[in-house]
């Protein structure tokens, strides 16, 4: 085994977040979506499309008559209610949810079978088509995520009855499915079971859980695939883009040399991975994990932390194939890279997955909801035409404006679970000491070793980039602190207690402070956060000549509601300097960027639609906004690519 | 009735073409893509996809036993054939030819019906169904081709047998369907017929053919449509590119502002429309082809004359949409344009139209054969990316490389009658003179009024601008020679004998000269042909900062053979000068261009996928060849639109 580095995050319930940035849209996540998301798996809102979710629950335990309706993955949708429901009883407690969520796990222990079995689509609609579909039938990825919920309800009100269902549906499997002789080999076409089980086995610590989970991934991809031979594989037969590497099972996964196939369940492969390998030390694993982010983070994801570039099959395609207007940059997709990254960060705290990690939260993720936090988008494309969206085939799958959560139930209870379990992702902890994955204003009770440091990070992040850690240690006491230096901060400046700390040691993309620690200690970190013109690799040929706008973590976007329409049009000399403004009409504390640019004429040019000479240009006072908070005025064209003139 | 300036084509058998450029590809295909293809209708071609053309008409003819195979349009594979083949007798008589035309024609009169009814498919497969589906049933679509057959086989041989026949079919239509009481009020789903039964009142003289054709294109549209109620009818149902428009069914042909929906079906109406213009005056028909016409050129045409920006549906999209990697810009669109746009000279002759004519011809046509006429592209985007192609789903519609033409049996025979009747497209003649369409080298005997005049042509064209016309009047006699002066050439000189032609008469971009003409009397038209740098109108989002080069009426592109992959990588300084150089491996006289460039250094640029800063560059020896040469070296990316730099 490879020497490696493991730390371990500060749990959620630790890290109490006071950011003005974030909290709101935590509390919104607490205060208002998991109590209408209830309605909603419940059909009590009006007006809003079916989900049947909670009925199907109830049919499947005897108490309802009728049909089983929805997605055969529809229960999933109940349990990452559950376990979003669970993270903000933590933050929020609340006897009236608990009460409701006790509700509903008596139901699913009702709704599971004599021999363990719980799944209402194979209990009431396809009784005899149980484990015939491990391609698209989604029955562990649902057994997963009730796995999920039930060790988030265990750790946030240590109550057992979903744990005790999950554990004996868990055993159920194990007797059905398995290494041992007699017993089916088989994974599930969507991943999620396997980092489920590495949870699971961390709140009972029962080994079988850990071995199911590294079964699971270690059948993955054997030849001939198990997969090709079932009815559905390849599901409409001859489509390519769901072939064995739609799966991640063209290939065991140490043999796997790049991200391929849907995004959501690449991310939820590659999750289980690390998480297999930081409780095994497995360094084949963490070989086969350093060629597939290589493969994400080097070739084949959006400068918004979006991954996936084809709406078809919802999948990668190539290496450095990233279009715009086409992309597809699931919502679910970076919050599965966010979930991953998280995970890397336990194997080693390295500042690249922190830097992608950060990249996917402030953007890809970010977008994927409106301000409010009613609407969302489940496809983020970095370009938005409305006309091209509207009337193009092959744009069928982007949407021009976000749509209201309930219409389909996959990214909305996915943002929930990810923004009210935020805290988990700010730090954790190793023998040394305590690493800063990300700033943003929290406090925070933190073991290292022995000793007991509270933490209390004040900081404007991600609009100014001055972030002070005050440092309140039960005692005197030795350990590093490890503040990560974001890759796209060139300058910045480190002190303790006002005196600047000079060459500080910098290990892998964290500043290691090791000292002494007492009361009120005092680090200061400053980010200058200039607007930086970034550029793509030049294989990315849908951004050759292009230039995208960031500041600190925020990748910016035109919006034709600042800058009028024909957005291609619009180009940005290289000297053009680029200025931070005030956002009248964006969130408080929200900075803008302004340019003087060029517009083509379109006034000048008259009605020919091919011309010979030069284009006619007029000068542009250029306006970008954070891309994550597109969408949010009038509806209209988006560009993040920006022309640039030499 | 407005007034409007009739002109009539120079028949194609008074135009002999013996020009480099073209002649080499009119020889093959008289004397080897018919014969060919004539293999091909009878599966004689050992690996070929079958046919099964011929076949057909046997089993249906009671001939022979078997099933009915093929497209429901396979029959005007068959008229399509005797079509060329009719045209190519004119200029290769061939007595084997014409009887083995006979023996298909005495076939076809077999499998006519009783009542005059002609079409396999509804004969032998689906009886029941005859006249159920005007969507996608395509009878009057082959009925139409198998008239435009037999008037071409009786104005190349004389022999009425196919006309006869096809005059009975229509008989049997209009006993059918018409404007009168009790008749079906209704219209093909794929125009066609329309132009066809025009070609056909042509060779009859007979009333009734006119009007037929006039009721199918004033019932067109009528709302609401009987194409709705159709089974068929939006093909997958729900899919909103095959609604009313798809079939130019969405308004009555008067009331529709923008060219719309399958663009080979558009094209084959609009020019059906001109024709009927022609022969009746109707000048509100003629003011909707305005309207047509100005969104077809100026607002959905690529630059290479090629149409319909959409794979899915073949069809147009919106204004200034043209996305050159996923463009569709059929093969046979463009030929459509073409057959649109002679049609449109017929009723004014205007230099806008015949530029847009030769556009299509020198590149959206003949990119669709290969140099050696054996290989054939139905899709023509202006840039590859064969990686992408393979990939990407989008892109499914999209062929790297032609393909052998038996594979698909719409483009190869659409190209073989456009070539083997090119004469026809030169010369037009009205009350007042001749005009010169096209520059090729041709002899050409006209008749001018009362006057028999011989126009012999030497030109280089399109490689060189120098052209030459020695004018030979049976007598002297006085008319006008109008000049087209091509809208891409702003310098140009006139001589006559020698004498340059000071301020010449240009009426609608035909420079007229108006004098007695003697024998050997000597016109030259310089038309200088600088390498000129081509602006897309700045709605088109895809050309943004691009620029595309033109020499003449040729359009250049990139290949990856003499460029190297990553074509989005070079970049052209706008005062780059581009110089004419020879191509070795092109073919004979053909010139391609050289600039020095610059293109982004991949390999100066490391392994990280985004980067703060500049692109490094490095100079690059661009080379340009011909768009409609493309594709006959080794595979690789192409791209018409060149990212130019300040």
């Amino acid at each position: 085994m490879r020497e490696h580095h493991l730390t371990v995050p500060v749990p959620m319930e630790r890290v109490s977040i006071r950011d003005r940035f974030w909290r709101g849209r935590i509390d919104q996540m607490a205060r208002e979506v998991i109590p209408y998301q209830w309605n909603a798996l419940n059909d009590n809102i009006p007006g809003a499309e079916s989900s049947h979710a909670v009925e199907n629950f109830k049919i499947a335990a005897g108490l309802a008559n009728g049909k089983f309706y929805g997605e055969r993955f529809q229960d999933s949708d109940v349990a990452k209610w559950l376990e979003a429901a669970s993270y903000s009883l933590v933050s929020y407690p609340s006897p009236e949810l608990e009460k409701v969520m006790d509700g509903v796990i008596d139901l699913i222990g009702r709704a599971q079978q004599e021999d363990g079995y719980l799944n209402t689509f194979f209990t009431v609609a396809q009784p005899e088509n149980r484990w015939k579909d491990f391609s698209h039938g989604h029955e562990l990825y649902c057994a997963g995520h009730m796995i999920e919920a039930a060790v988030a309800y265990y750790q946030a009100t240590g109550k057992r009855k979903l744990l005790d269902i999950v554990c004996r549906y868990v055993d159920y499997i194990i007797s059905v499915m398995g290494p041992e002789e007699g017993k089916r080999k088989v994974y599930c076409g969507h991943e999620e079971i396997e980092l489920a089980l590495v949870k699971l086995y961390r709140a009972t610590g029962d080994e079988k859980h850990l071995r199911l989970s590294r079964y699971f991934i270690e059948e993955r991809g054997k030849q001939p695939s198990f997969l090709a031979e079932e009815e559905t594989f390849g599901w409409i037969f001859k489509d390519k883009w769901f072939g064995l590497d739609y799966h991640q099972a063209h290939a065991p996964v140490r043999e796997q040399p790049h991200a391929d196939g849907h995004a959501v369940r690449a991310m939820y492969l590659y999750a289980a991975m690390a998480d297999l390998a930081a409780e095994t030390g497995d360094s084949t694993l963490i070989d086969a994990l350093g060629k597939v982010w290589q493969s994400v983070a080097g070739r084949r994801m959006y400068i918004t932390g979006g991954i996936g570039s084809q709406g078809h099959a919802e999948r990668f395609t190539f290496d450095y194939d990233l279009p715009n207007d086409v992309a597809y940059a699931e919502t679910c997709a970076s919050i599965g890279l966010v979930f991953w990254m998280h995970r890397m960060l336990r194997l080693e705290p390295n500042g690249a997955y922190a830097d992608v990690m950060e990249r996917a939260l402030y953007n890809g993720v970010l977008s994927g909801i409106s301000l409010d936090g009613t609407r969302y988008f489940y496809v983020n494309p970095l370009e938005v035409h409305p006309e091209a969206v509207r009337e193009r085939a092959d744009h069928k799958h982007v949407k021009p404006e976000r749509v209201h959560w309930f219409g389909c139930a996959c990214c909305p209870p996915n943002i929930a679970r990810l923004l009210t379990s935020l805290g988990q992702y700010v730090y954790s902890t190793d023998v040394r000491g305590v690493y800063v994955h990300l700033y943003m204003e929290n406090e925070a009770a933190i073991t290292v070793g022995s000793h007991k440091v509270t933490i209390a990070q004040k900081t404007e992040y991600p609009w100014d980039g001055d972030v002070t850690l005050e440092v309140h240690p039960e005692r005197e006491c030795e350990f590093t602190v490890g503040l990560r230096i974001p890759g796209w901060c060139k300058a910045w400046m480190l002190m303790v207690n006002g005196t600047p700390v000079l060459e500080p040691d910098v290990a892998r993309g964290y500043a290691m402070i090791r000292r002494a620690w007492k009361e009120g200690d005092v680090i200061r970190l400053l980010l200058p956060m200039p607007v930086e013109r970034v550029k793509a690799h030049p294989l990315v040929r849908e951004n050759a000549g292009k230039t995208a706008l960031q500041r600190g973590p925020m990748v910016y976007c035109l919006e034709e509601t600042d800058n009028g329409p024909n957005l291609a049009g619009i180009s940005l000399s290289k000297s053009a300097d680029i200025r931070t403004a005030s956002w009248e009409d964006g969130p408080e504390g929200a900075v803008a960027l302004e340019a003087e640019a060029c517009r083509d004429d379109v006034a000048g040019w008259g009605q020919q639609l091919y011309r010979i000479g030069e284009f006619p240009a007029v000068p542009h006072r250029m306006r970008a906004v954070p891309y994550s908070m597109w969408g949010n005025r009038r509806p209209g064209e988006m560009a993040v690519w920006i022309r640039e003139r030499g």
